[in-house]
């Protein structure tokens, strides 16, 4: 067991010098730890065992919570992609209020408002992010969830059954195991008493002073508990043979669910792996549509900046051109 | 005043018109609403008229605020970007901290975390954004700001500056038009007294019962406020004179003032156009690298999933390549 500990922890360490080139920032943590391992009561134990099943619907269990924990994960970037949005909305329509409200004027102001509205395509793109998120990552895996887990009321309805069907098999199995324990009891414990009895025997035989009765008598015990001992003996071996025999099948049965449970989750890997895909889809924006318009309605508003237009307007209506009301001689009227 | 108001109208009609193809979402609001040109006082006055200079000086004081909003403006989409950034940052850690606390293995694990991580480039991405705006929108305007408004401890400095100018070229037009509008007093109020005294000669030569004296006295009195009528006048000419000839220079020292606050105003809406620009640039992430490497990262990752690498994994510690101790006849021991 310490050797087997010592190979793990090599190649935990092997491993995590292996990831830290590609992985920044998180602790190694590539398979199970050491200490996640020695927490996990099922691992590296015989799966026919009595009960070690349980480490399949704990593993069945692990991918129904994974799949709640995708679904929490994944609606938070919504969220923060919507949030991010919906900011620069606010964001746009206040500040195009407050240049509005401004004393600017002509082409100047009318480029601001238009390079502000432009800029907030970048949170139309991210709508989009957020929407392609909802409808082909988070959704995606709802339903997946729904079709695969089902639910009782207190349990998860498929790993129920998984639960069932190992019982089931590996029942006839501990029945046996359980006779085994008893015939090797038996057994063993006549034999404790057949051992007790020929040093009885013994000593008895070396005693000079011993009566012939005495003697008889525990003859007669030495070669009663033999008997008993060889019966039980034949007992025990026969339970052996019969768990020999039925050995096959019991294995079939078990690795037949186990198979099922391997089925199930690779299935649930296969979809994971599907949703990762999506989720990487979902944010490639390298042909979005907002930010081509943004660049064209950036370019479009700042050709028409003119600084002499508004210099221009502002004469015609304030500056030199114009008409100043001189004073003239006037007569006095009426 | 009211055809001009017409028109005015007719301009706006046809402006918001235009504006409203390219435009829309905001009021249109192009140049200056009729209802924001009655209630500026200086809309379509005579510029060389008293004191109508000032409307070049709120048109500075209006290029100052403009500066002062447009920082704000700009730096709170610095912050939105730094927020969604560090947002995202946020919800990367704990994302894969509960990652790594769960019962996911295997390579499903990594590619989950990695997926994660990688799209976490996305934030660095508008952490570039918000520093190229910082640098090359935010800061630029707040240089521009500081080195061409300066500030006393009231007022800021250059419009304080116009404002002499234009006082100290129109002070002898003021005092011009002062002498003008006294000596025109001056000669209506002798004109006036000079009617009067006509109409009292001919009132006293109709009546036949008037005395010698009083047509003497009264016909003094005419030719007396007809000598000061002339004296007036002839002042009164003198100044309307005065203003023909100095008219010129007037306009021309008004004009010079004028012409370096377009300068002025020129320079600002050229800084503004150029700002506009650099925050175009600023968004540009057609070529960001990040998203790149995002995308990199996610294809590395995606072809390192197979599902049966786990199952293979979880076989070999709990599964089907575990070797499960069978029982076998034990005899007893000590």
């Amino acid at each position: 067991m310490s050797s087997a500990l010592m190979t793990l922890k090599y190649h935990y360490v092997a491993y995590s010098n292996r990831i830290s080139i590609n992985m920044q920032c998180i602790l190694p943590q590539g398979q199970t730890t050491p200490e996640r391992a020695l927490s996990n009561p099922w691992f590296d134990k015989g799966f026919c065992e009595p009960h070690q099943y349980r480490a399949a619907l704990d593993r069945c269990k692990g991918g129904y919570e994974s799949c709640d924990m995708f679904i929490d994960i994944f609606a938070e970037r919504v969220c923060l992609e919507r949030e991010y949005a919906a900011n620069l909305e606010r964001w746009a329509a206040s500040s195009i209020k407050r240049i509005s409200q401004s004393k600017e004027f002509g082409v100047n102001k009318k480029v601001w408002v238009e390079s502000i509205r432009a800029s907030k395509e970048i949170g139309n793109t991210h709508t989009d992010i957020a929407q392609r998120l909802q409808d082909t990552v988070v959704e995606k895996m709802v339903t997946y969830k729904k079709d695969n887990y089902g639910k009782s009321i207190l349990h998860v309805k498929k790993i129920k059954e998984f639960e069932r069907d190992f019982e089931q098999a590996q029942k006839p199995w501990l029945k046996l195991l359980d006779k085994i324990n008893r015939a090797k009891k038996d057994y063993q414990d006549a034999q404790r008493q057949f051992k007790k009895a020929e040093t009885a025997e013994k000593i008895i035989e070396s005693d000079r002073g011993a009566e012939e009765e005495q003697k008889t008598k525990v003859q007669l015990s030495v070669s009663t508990y033999k008997k008993q001992c060889e019966a039980l003996k034949s007992k025990y071996l026969q339970y052996i043979e019969e768990m020999k025999s039925t050995r096959a099948n019991y294995e079939n049965a078990m690795k037949e669910v186990l198979d099922r449970t391997h089925s199930f989750e690779r299935k649930r890997l296969a979809q994971f792996k599907l949703l990762f895909t999506a989720f990487q889809q979902a944010l490639v924006i390298d042909k979005d549509p907002h930010l081509v318009k943004m660049a064209e309605a950036f370019t479009q508003s700042l050709n028409t900046h003119d600084a002499d237009k508004d210099i221009q307007w502002w004469n015609s209506h304030f500056g030199s051109d114009t008409n100043t009301n001189w004073p003239s001689f006037e007569e006095l009227k009426d």
